[in-house]
């Protein structure tokens, strides 16, 4: 199976995106993918493995060496005098983060142009990319997410929630833009510094010391869920902290709980993931307080695509590959024009 | 300023959205639209104004006789032996109704390729389009909507809503799939029919007798509000039926309701609007209840657009073509891959 990993984008996670293009290049081992590079100007490149490397994008050159190739219907094709040239592949997996990647861009894209695809449906995105939809969503499948109140700019900076507390721009992952708040005095910098980022900022409790569990998972016929981690942290992972999951490719270490709270955390994926993220592998981030599991976030494009947490993510991708969502069928048979014809004696 | 009016799609509202591209053809006396037509191969065409009748697409006449046109940067672009040559236009108006036009693909293709247009923003699609989200939206933003259980295929079908009730695909609009139900031996059947259409269902209490009524709008730097129709009903506007709304093209009766009640209307559809909905001509059908006000639907690509409701509908196309939202500007400096590189000794 063929495999083209696309990334970059217009996001700002475009350099994460690359970072773990690169790692996942070095996951593959049987499969053999390719690479396609969607650069800041939302242009479309093939990049040779050998110049899967940071500085090829960084020092741009990618606009020299590499080809530019476009979106045509079932695929990507590198123009030529003689004609486009389709590039062979089986399915492109989406690991643009952020904007473009998780807003349901790329996944219109590659529904409208028949494009087969392992990521987020355009729905799945837009509940996940943005923070506050994705509470509205976990609340009405009965998953617990921390208390929150929203503020759009340029609203009054009413905050009914107790400090210290955690302020995010509503749509941005990787830590982007979010900060810690102890008390009144610094409230307003982290308002205005999570505006630079968003036109609606979530605000909610920030509980020190919180006990958070990472769980990635899919589902393709059957439910194929990778060890639950606790991930390691410091007071609050920033976003060259952060950095580090894009990268990693080292299986990691099971969290110590215990069987109870194990099928609790997968209760939640399951009833988060299914079935609006079929078609994806995504990884949940929860929390844990008293026993009760609440939903922190979903990644629907974790970085490396959370391979470290699988025994063997290259079988799960050809798992997914395999049982991806069908598009529904619709049989344009101009039955209603024609009635309207006939009525009109015009047929 | 000239219009690209893009319609058709590869949805079950194929037909109506080439009858609602008719009827704007003859609405616009001012503004000079082109027309972009997208077939159920989801394949472009460009489309004469003369040949802007109903039989040229079921007659399949448009493979013949149209040039067939490909999406690229900035607009569309009519392919031949000398390069690509650039359709000139200002701005696309988004008429594909029900999948493609409202799911959010033709958002994202037009927010990816950079083409300026009118219509409903990714979000503002997929909150609309999924019956769901829009109730758990509205619930959020302080807007009544009626009570509803959803039902997914294959579930236990427990309805725990009283007899007569209503079901509706989740996913559709423009009547499609839905039934009235007043017994319990209805039931399945009408489930059946909606999960031909839909893998969910919502189902809520149908009202007999209950008002309606409808209003159209846009922000743009001012409100421009269309007045409030209570649209002429039989017991169940069915598809043939609501077809009248995608011809219409002449103003309507506005409603004999009293200035409080206008108000309340006016500011329900305000909160839903605002600021989700900027860049989109949208239309909320809304229920009377004692006095309150209960969203039914959003329309984020109304039959017609809704021209008919307002006193001059090109001046409000004119107004919103000027007032898009704009992108975040995204700069991608590769600091943090020069930083790590610097700190490797590579740089």
């Amino acid at each position: 199976m063929r495999i083209a990993i696309v990334f970059g984008g217009s996001s700002f996670e475009h350099e994460i995106s690359i970072v773990s293009a690169i790692t996942l290049k070095n996951v593959f081992k049987k499969l053999t993918p390719l690479f396609i590079f969607v650069d800041a100007k939302r242009d479309f490149y093939l990049i040779e493995a050998q110049n899967m490397k940071s500085k090829f994008f960084s020092s741009k050159e990618y606009l020299k060496k590499s080809k530019k190739v476009t979106l045509e219907k079932g695929g990507f094709a590198v123009p030529s005098m003689l004609g486009a040239k389709k590039i062979d592949f089986d399915i492109a997996l989406n690991l643009i983060h952020g904007r473009d990647g998780e807003d349901g861009k790329i996944a219109a894209l590659f529904d409208f142009f028949g494009v087969k695809y392992i990521g987020p449906r355009i729905e799945a995105s837009v509940l996940s990319y943005n923070k506050l939809y994705t509470k509205l969503l976990a609340e009405h499948l009965g998953v617990k997410t921390l208390p929150y109140i929203t503020l759009k700019r340029g609203a009054e900076r009413k905050v009914t929630i107790e400090y210290p507390l955690i302020i995010k721009p509503v749509r941005l992952g990787s830590s982007i833009g979010v900060s810690i708040v102890k008390s009144a005095k610094e409230l307003d910098y982290a308002l205005d510094v999570a505006f630079e980022f968003d036109d609606e900022v979530l605000i909610e409790p920030f509980i020190e010391g919180i006990k958070e569990y990472n769980l990635a998972g899919v589902y393709a016929k059957e439910w194929l869920l990778s060890l639950i981690e606790e991930p390691q942290k410091e007071e609050f992972l920033d976003f060259d902290k952060k950095y580090m999951d894009f990268s990693r490719d080292e299986r990691v270490k099971e969290a110590a709980i215990d069987a109870a709270l194990v099928e609790k955390i997968q209760e939640s994926f399951k009833k988060i993931y299914d079935p609006l993220f079929k078609g994806a592998i995504i990884r949940c981030d929860f929390f844990v307080i008293d026993k009760s599991v609440y939903l922190n976030e979903i990644n629907p494009i974790p970085g490396s695509m959370a391979n470290y947490l699988f025994k063997d993510f290259e079988a799960v991708v050809e798992s997914i590959a395999t049982n991806l969502p069908k598009e529904r069928e619709i049989n344009i048979s101009y039955l209603y024009i024609n009635n309207i014809q006939k009525a009109k004696g015009k047929a």
